[in-house]
């Protein structure tokens, strides 16, 4: 089993992908975790630049979407919404929306920021919009608010009790993955 | 009196940038219109590119939103929110937090988009973010529903219902720029 992971945020010393590295060292041996980090070069969404000959880094974004069971995204929040870039690659990966590369596919979405709420509004338009293009939108929410004081200088999680929310949103994640993979069967 | 222009859509048939071509010529002679035709090549927001050193169309981006007395954004609508690039766009117009160029200048949002809805959802965002950074966001909703039935092959509105309410919010848009005048005189 394979886990993708997306981190809302560029910067070198972001939290969000913190919060992915720790959930990395959180998940059960045998699933695999693959942090994308090539959001940097996505190109904005251009419907004219779309089909298929879309750019190259637009079909590796799908290419990382497909090859993996299960997403995690951990986003900060910009002007009390969604990063513009995040967004800009979810809006890649829904088209064509009949048949995108998320539809049916389970994702939990985490949130971190150093003020006090942790994203919550970010990640609910992340879910919002990822509802919308037919994922698979794994509940549970993890807010990790002021998240400079839950973190050591090795990026190690102190709080316990976000450590066991975190551990809880991607046991659900898996039991998706496999719920949906019984139904197939 | 200067409005800028930003259209949510990149593509180059886009309806929403008809509708700013449209209120171009709603406006009184003595307001000058400016298109921002630039979006597609604005860089994803990275915190660690910011500062004095910003990417030069980050620079120009917010030299064109500092030059303008007021803003008129039409955007279509991505995955029930607004189009990740646009997002970016304010995401950098909002830096930094206490002195961004938007703070206090007049918007206005419309929308147009070729489902029913005419990218309400998305222009509700829109407006939460800029609310967020302190822009003085102006009220009334044109939502271009069917946007592919209201105008005719070159580009003219054909429908009299959706002109009289873009008039209507051109109106406010630009009476907001004179009580801020008036407010600093």
């Amino acid at each position: 089993m394979k886990v993708l992971g997306i981190s809302g945020s560029l910067r070198q010393g972001s939290y969000n992908t913190t919060v992915l590295r720790t959930a990395e060292r959180l998940l059960p041996n045998d699933v695999q975790f693959e942090l994308y980090d090539e959001l940097k070069w996505l190109p904005p969404y251009d419907e004219d630049d779309d089909g298929d000959d879309a750019p190259v880094e637009v079909q590796r974004l799908r290419a990382a979407l497909a090859g993996a069971d299960a997403v995690l995204i951990s986003t900060p929040e910009y002007n009390s919404s969604v990063p513009g870039q995040l967004k800009n690659a979810l809006d890649w990966a829904s088209r064509p929306i009949a048949t995108n590369v998320l539809r049916n596919k389970p994702v939990a979405v985490v949130g971190a920021s150093t003020g006090a709420f942790g994203a919550v509004w970010a990640q609910a338009e992340v879910r919002k919009s990822l509802a919308a293009m037919g994922a698979r939108v794994v509940e549970g929410e993890v807010a990790f608010g002021h998240a400079h004081q839950h973190f050591d200088e090795r990026g190690e999680l102190t709080d316990e009790q976000l450590r066991e929310q975190l551990q809880e949103v991607l046991e659900s994640l898996l039991n998706s993955v496999q719920l949906r993979a019984a139904a197939l069967a």
